[in-house]
C-alpha cells in the first residue's frame, strides 16, 4: 500500500541542500520516491527573487545525481520565496513510499504539472481552466475522489516580467496587466479560482475575466498559490486524506479569517490529537511535521476594525508584511517559526485571511 | 488624590490628531491633565523617518491651542516609528487627573526631560547616566518609591545623523559610530542601560562604554526606548504602581524571552483579572486599555533553534522585520492589532525578547 | 511691470524652512510676493511619503508669520518626494515683484487650483478635463497668450489611498484602480493629458479613459505632474516667456528622449547663453538659477537596446530607480545635484524620457 | 605573443548565461582562454544579494561543459551584484590569446586566487596583507612589473553573515563588526588598502586595523573590490598594458574625485582616441568595449556642498544609491547605461569618489 513521509529540513541559503543530501545518504530519504519539495526562500517573494530559482537548480542538480534526468524532472519543486520576520527558511519533502500496513485512511499526495501559459493567459479564466484540469488530474494521482478529502492543494504559477509584457506585446496580443509586481497577485488569483473549481467551491461556469482578483468573495478554502519568475506553466500538488494510503501521517485544515484567527487552527490541531491552551508543548511540537500556510493584507486596509498601513507602504510589498505578521501569529501558537506561510492569498481564503494546512504524525500520540 | 486615563485613538495619518481633538471636545480628554502621549506612527522607524516629526509637530499644534506654550511643551511627546505587519497607527494618552476614590495603589504615571546630550555622547556611558538620573526623576514625579513597582519606562532617545557626525568632527569630537542606524541602535542600548541601572537591574558602576549594545547579558525588563531624530535629549516616562494613586487602572509587565514567547504575557493578563485559554474574547480585549511592547531580532541568528533572516536582509531594516513579527505573536494572542509595539530592544529584555507591559481596567471586571 | 524672482535654498529636512526664513528676514524675499514653492522633500516620493505633507506644514506655518490666511492659502506648495542619488533636498521659491526695467520677454508665472477630485474621478477623463482648464486659467495669470511660450507646467494632483477607494466604493462607486502606487502614476498620467490638451499637444476630443497611463505617444513636452497624499484638488502653476514680464531671468526647456539624452538639455543651455563643451564650469552654474525635469523607466524595459531593471525590481520603485539614474545623468552635465528631478513621467515626455526646464539668469552674462 | 579579448554580453537574468554560450558556439570565445568574468548581476548588491552566487553557479556549469573540473575553477568570477537605476545586466568576459602580432604594449590580464579568510579577520589588516599578495601574483601573471601599468584591479572578497559571526565566536574569535552590511564596507576597504599598498599608492607599513575604512585619505585610483557572500577567500585581476602583449585593445584609467565628476573620463577617453565634447557619437560607443567603475556615497554627506540623502535612508541602501546615480551620470556621458558600476568605494578613490577604467579597441580608429 502506498504510504507518505514527509521531512522538514532547514536551508542555510537558497542553494543549501546538503540536509537533504544528508537525509539521503543515511537512508532516510529515497530519491526516487520524492514527489514535491515545497521550499520557503529567502528571498523577496516578488518579482526579482531570484532565490527561487536558485534553490530550484539546486535541488534539481542534487536529484540528478540519483535519478535519470526525467525521473528529476518528474519532483514538484515549489519554491515560495520570502521567509521575513523570524520564519525559517527550509524545505519540506514529499516523498512516496510502500507499507504493509493497513491503517488507511492517511496522508496522500498526488501531483500534476501542465503545459506552459501564454503570458496572454497568466491572470484570465484560460489560466483558471488549466489549473482545474491539472487539481483533478492531481486528485487522481492521490487516489482521491471525494473533494472534501483534500485539504491543501499547491499551485506554483507563472508571472509577467517586462520582457514578456513585450513579447505578447510583439505579437498583437494584450496582457492583464503591466504592472509585474500586480501580475503575480493575478496568477495566484487565477489559479485559487482554478482550484476552487475543481474542489467544487465555487462555480466555475459563472467566472468571468472581470472576477480575477476582485471578486474576493470567492475563494478557496484549501487552495495554496505562489507565483515564480522560473516557470511558465503550473506545477500543482494535492494533499488529502485516502484510504487507498496507509501510515502514521494525517492531514487537516482550518480557514483563518483573517490575519490573526489563529483559533481555528488551534480547534484543527485539536481534532488531529494536539489540545492546547497556550502555545504547544515541545512534545506537541514534535510531532506537528509541518504548517502550511498563506497570508495577506486585507484589501479593506482594515483588521478588526483598525487601520492597518501594509497596502499603502511604497517601500515594503505588502506581501513581505503578511508573511512576517502572520508567521508571528502562527508562530506564537506553534512555538517555532519554521513554518510555511507563503505570501499573496488571493481567492485563498476569504479576504486578510487564508487557508492553513497541518501533517501530525499520529504514531506518536 | 491622584489618578490616572489612559485614552487609546486611532490615527489615520502621521499628523492626524483629530480623535484627540474630538475626545477634548467631548470632555472625554482634559488637555492640562495630559502628562504623555506614545504614538505608533507609520515610517520606517528607522533613521529617515519624518513621520515622527510629522505627528510632534501636530501633536504640538494641537495642544497649544488649549494651553500656554510652556504647558504644551511639558507633555511627553514619543513618537515611535514602524506599523509593520498588521499594527495599527494609534495614540495613547496618559492623563492625572483627581479624583476622590481611594483605592490605591494604582497606575501612576511620571515623567523628566533631560537636557540636550552632544552627539559625542551618544551611545556611551555619559548617555547611560543621564537617563538614570531622568528615571529617577521621573519616579519622584510619579510618587513611586520602590523600583520594584515600576513596570515600564519609555525613552524616547536622540541618534546620529550625517550632519550632527560632521558637526562633532568639525570640533574634533569622535561619535561612537559613523553608520546613523546603527546609532539609533547604540543610543537605545545606553538608554536602556541607563533605565536597568536606575531600576537596581544592573551594577551601573562596572559598565563601560564597550558594553553598550554589545554585552547583551546586561538588560531591563522593564525599558522601551526609542531614537528619533527629531530630538537631541531624552524624554522619559515612568510607569507603576503606587499607593498614592487611585483608580480603576492597574499595571503590569511581563518579559518575553524570545519574539514568540506570548506565554509570559499570558500570564501577566491573568494576574490582573484576564485569564485566557486561547485568544483573548471580545469583552476581555475591551478591558485591556493598553499593550506596550518591545520587539528585536535575536543577534545570534537564530529563533528557538531556527534559522531567521532579518539580520542579513538588506532590503528591510532587522528592527521593521521584528515589529512585524512579535506584533503578529501579540496580536495572536490578544485578538487585535492596535497595539504599541516599538524596534531595537538592545538592553531591554533578553537578546531577541522583550518586556511587555499591560495596562487594564479593573472596574470592570 | 512685474518680473519674477527665483530663490533656490537648501533643506536639511522636510520641515526645514530657516533658509527662507533668513531669506525673508535679509529683504531678499518678499513674503507677500510668493507665487509658488517647489519642493524636493527627502521621502520615497511614493504613496506613504510623509515629508510632503510635513513640508507643506512647516511652509504653511512660515507664511502664516508674514502673511494673511487667506494671501498664505493663495502660494502653490508644490513638494516632490524623492530625493535619492545624490539629489540634494531643497525649496525653489518663485516669487512675483514689480520693477521699472522694460526689457521683456521675461520668465512669467502664472497660477490656478482646481476643486477637489472625487476619488472615482482620479485617472480618468474627468481629471484630464479639470487640468486642462486649470492650464488656461494659469495662463491667463501669467499673461502668457501664446502656447509656445509656456516652457514648464507644474501639477500637483491626487492619489487614491486604501482609505479613499473604501470611500468610493462605500457610496457604490468604482475607481481607476486599487493598487495606491499604480493610482499615483494614473493621476499623474491624466494630468499631463490635461496639459498637452491645453497647450495644444495632443487633440484631448478624441481621448479615452483607456489611453491614460496606455497610450504612451500621447505626450506633453512641458508638463511635470507630482501625485501628493495630502492633497484632493490640483495645485498648477504655469511658467513660460512673456512680454508683459521684464528682469534678468529667462526660461527655456528640452526634451530628453530617453533617461540619459542630456543633449537636448546642453542645446537649451546655449540657446541662453550657457554654451558648454563638458560639464559647466562654476561660473555657468552660478547663471543657472534652476533645473526643472522630470524622470521615468521606460516601459520597454529597455534603454537604448539594453535591459533595465527598474521595473522588475519589488524592493525598489521604478520611480525611485529612474530619479536617482537620470538626476545622475544631468548632474554630469550641470555639475551639481540640487535639481528637481520628478519622479513618474506618464505622458510627461515620451516614454522612458521626460521635459526639463532651465531657467537662467542672463544679466550675469 | 599574448593577446587579450574582451566580450560585453547582456544576461537576462542572474544565471542566463546563453549569449556566453551562444558566442562559443559561433567559436568567438574560446572557452579554454578565459581567464575572468565580470558579472553585473541584478540582486541588491549587498548581503543577501543571491544572484551572484547563482550567476556564479550558471557560468561554472556552463564552463565545466567546455573544461575540465580544475580548469573551469581556474576561471575569475567576480560577481558585482547590484544594477540600479538604468544599468544592464551583463557578463564582460576577458580571454587571453596568442597572436602573431607584435602591436604591444597592448592590454594585459593576469589573476590569482587566495586562501579562505577566517571571519576573524575580515576588515583587519590580516586581509590588507594576504590581497596586497595576490595582487603581485596577479602582476606577474599578467607580465606587468612596473605598478604604474597597471590600470585596474579588481578583488571579490568575502564577508560576514550572522552565522559566520557566531562561527568565529563560538572558537572564542572576534570580528571587526556585527552588523553585517557594515562588514561588507570592511572587507572592500582592506581590499582596497591592500591593492594600494602593492601599487605603491599607500605605505602598507605604517598601517593599523584602525585606519581600514575610517582614514578615507588613504586610496588607491585603481582598485575595485566587491564582497560576495559566496566566497571567502578573494579573486583578484589585475589589468594593465604590457609590452609582452599585443593586440588591438587598450586600456587606461581616471579618477572621478566626486560622483559626478566625469571630466576626467572624458579626458581618459580622449588619451586613447575617443575625443568628445558631449556625449559620445555611436561609432565612439562602439570602439569603447567596457567601462569599469566604482561608486559610493560621500561620507561627509555633501556633494559640492550640497547635502545628499544617501547614507540617511534607512530604506535603501546607500550603495544602491550610489551606483544608480553614478551610473546616470557615466551613461549621460557614454551614451549607454551597459557599464560595469561597482557599489563601495571605500579606499577606492577619493572619499565620494571613485576609479574608472576604459577598455578600447584601437584597431577601428
Amino acid at each position: 500500500m502506498p504510504t507518505s513521509k514527509v521531512h522538514r529540513i532547514p536551508a542555510a541559503a537558497p542553494d543549501d541542500v546538503s540536509g537533504i543530501e544528508a537525509a539521503i545518504a543515511a537512508g532516510r530519504i529515497d530519491p526516487g520516491g520524492v514527489v514535491a519539495i515545497l521550499g520557503k526562500t529567502e528571498g523577496n517573494g516578488c518579482v526579482n527573487d531570484f532565490s527561487r530559482g536558485f534553490g530550484t537548480l539546486a535541488l534539481t542538480l542534487l536529484f540528478q545525481r540519483y535519478l535519470s534526468k526525467a525521473q528529476a524532472e518528474r519532483i514538484c519543486l515549489v519554491m515560495s520565496g520570502g521567509t521575513e520576520g523570524g520564519m525559517a527558511p527550509h524545505w519540506t519533502i514529499f516523498e512516496r513510499a510502500e507499507t504493509n500496513a493497513a491503517n488507511g485512511p492517511a496522508l496522500a499526495i498526488g501531483h500534476a504539472h501542465t503545459a506552459p501559459l501564454p503570458p496572454e493567459q497568466i491572470g484570465r479564466f484560460d489560466q483558471v481552466e488549466a489549473v482545474a484540469h491539472g487539481v483533478a488530474a492531481a486528485m487522481a494521482d492521490a487516489a482521491i475522489d471525494d473533494p472534501r478529502n483534500v485539504h491543501f492543494v499547491q499551485v506554483k504559477c507563472p508571472l509577467l516580467t517586462a520582457q514578456r509584457i513585450e513579447e505578447a506585446q510583439r505579437r498583437g496580443g494584450t496582457v492583464a496587466t503591466h504592472d509585474t509586481l500586480k501580475s503575480m497577485a493575478l496568477s495566484r488569483a487565477a489559479s485559487a479560482l482554478g482550484v476552487a473549481g475543481a474542489l467544487g467551491e465555487i462555480d466555475r461556469g459563472s467566472l468571468r475575466d472581470s472576477d480575477i482578483g476582485t471578486h474576493l468573495g470567492l475563494w478557496s478554502g484549501r487552495a495554496s498559490c505562489s507565483a515564480g519568475i522560473e516557470l511558465l506553466g503550473h506545477e500543482i500538488v494535492v494533499f488529502g486524506m485516502s484510504p487507498a494510503w496507509s501510515g502514521p501521517l494525517v492531514i487537516d485544515h482550518a480557514v483563518m479569517a483573517d490575519a490573526i484567527d489563529v483559533e481555528p487552527v488551534r480547534a484543527a490541531l485539536g481534532r488531529v490529537g494536539i489540545a492546547a491552551a497556550g502555545q504547544l508543548t515541545a512534545p506537541q511540537r514534535d510531532r506537528l511535521v509541518a504548517v502550511l500556510a498563506k497570508a495577506e493584507s486585507s484589501h479593506s486596509g482594515l483588521l478588526r476594525g483598525h487601520r492597518h498601513t501594509m497596502l499603502d507602504d511604497s517601500d515594503i510589498s505588502a506581501t513581505r508584511h503578511a508573511r512576517a505578521f502572520v508567521c508571528g501569529a502562527l508562530a506564537g501558537l506553534i512555538g517555532h517559526a519554521e513554518i510555511y506561510v507563503s505570501g499573496g492569498a488571493e481567492h485563498q481564503g476569504p479576504d486578510g485571511g487564508g487557508p492553513v494546512a497541518i501533517i501530525v504524525d499520529r504514531s506518536a500520540i
